[in-house]
């Protein structure tokens, strides 16, 4: 790995543990075992670098939960194949994690990818269960936009409850419930 | 409004801002306008008044909360109320954005009245789900405890989808997926 890829790792890595404030240019320099004008040959410096970290992260996890929702099978079976993915619960999400991140929220090009990523994701959602609807797997009364905000909010609360329990199960519990309520709305043959 | 009091309210405001990590003793003293002995006087330092403002925020949660839950009306209504009840959405949860800071989660002490109230918040939802399953409101297949954990997090999600998209407008239609979600299971007169 060269230099460029060990600083927006360690980055990346430091966000997610302490958060934007929580993270000195210093401890970014020490994980990655880069200097500190190695750094500042790369970066113009710690948003420019956040930045970089706080991409990746967006990139990854658009790339993971496509593929769940690209993959075989009913709408209903991928969308909790997606929910139900092994996730580091404890750790929570390393983008979400970042709304609680003032000079996050009030950097617009550090809140952008942070935005862009859950639009991204809840309007991926709300296409598969208006795929489920028109297929008529799912009820015609569920609304796909506002059901797919609800379950892009069940994961990150399971995020907050399990951490807050100092528990995976709670995130596990949410999860099964989102699951079952979604299962009153599947449309069993025939009817 | 006597000095401890008024370090209690500005720690608590502090903390909902910008959280443990960017809250200093001295940005408490200032803005509650109390000289350092005065603050030393009252608390032995930062994680006990902390303590005190984390344990005055999760009470007033349960304290609200209970207005609905107790109210009148069918279970499911009560519910809905309490999603749907107005709320300060882009500050996000007083008590839940503490799961995002590292020095709360890992004194035992400032994590307990976080666990505490989602834990008694949960259990309060599946009451209240159960009871509503025993009286005929909701479908028999519900499951009471996942179900609640479902509801919490729609709510706690909900506020990191609004701090992510910088609009209340997320929170809501998170809120909408999770009563239209609730609603398929709501038994009908006759069914």
């Amino acid at each position: 790995m060269d230099t460029r890829e060990r600083l927006i790792e360690s980055a990346r890595e430091l966000l997610w543990e302490r958060g934007y404030v929580g993270t000195s240019p210093k401890a970014i320099q020490e994980r990655s075992g880069a200097g500190q004008g190695s750094m500042y040959h790369h970066f113009h410096g710690k948003p420019d670098l956040a930045l970089a970290a706080i991409s990746r992260s967006a990139e990854e996890l658009r790339e993971r939960a496509e593929v769940q929702f690209s993959g075989p099978g009913p709408v209903v079976d991928r969308i909790t194949a997606y929910l139900r993915r092994e996730r580091d619960v404890l750790k929570g999400c390393p983008v979400g994690r970042l709304t609680q991140d003032p000079d996050v929220m009030s950097d617009p090009d550090l809140r952008r990818p942070v935005a862009e990523t859950f639009a991204w994701l809840t309007d991926r959602l709300a296409t598969l269960l208006a795929e489920g609807r028109a297929n008529g797997e799912l009820d015609a009364r569920l609304d796909p936009a506002a059901t797919a905000g609800a379950l892009v909010a069940v994961l990150q609360g399971g995020y907050v409850l399990a951490r807050a329990a100092g528990s995976p199960e709670a995130f596990a519990q949410a999860v099964d419930g989102a699951v079952g309520l979604l299962a009153g709305h599947v449309r069993r043959g025939g009817e």
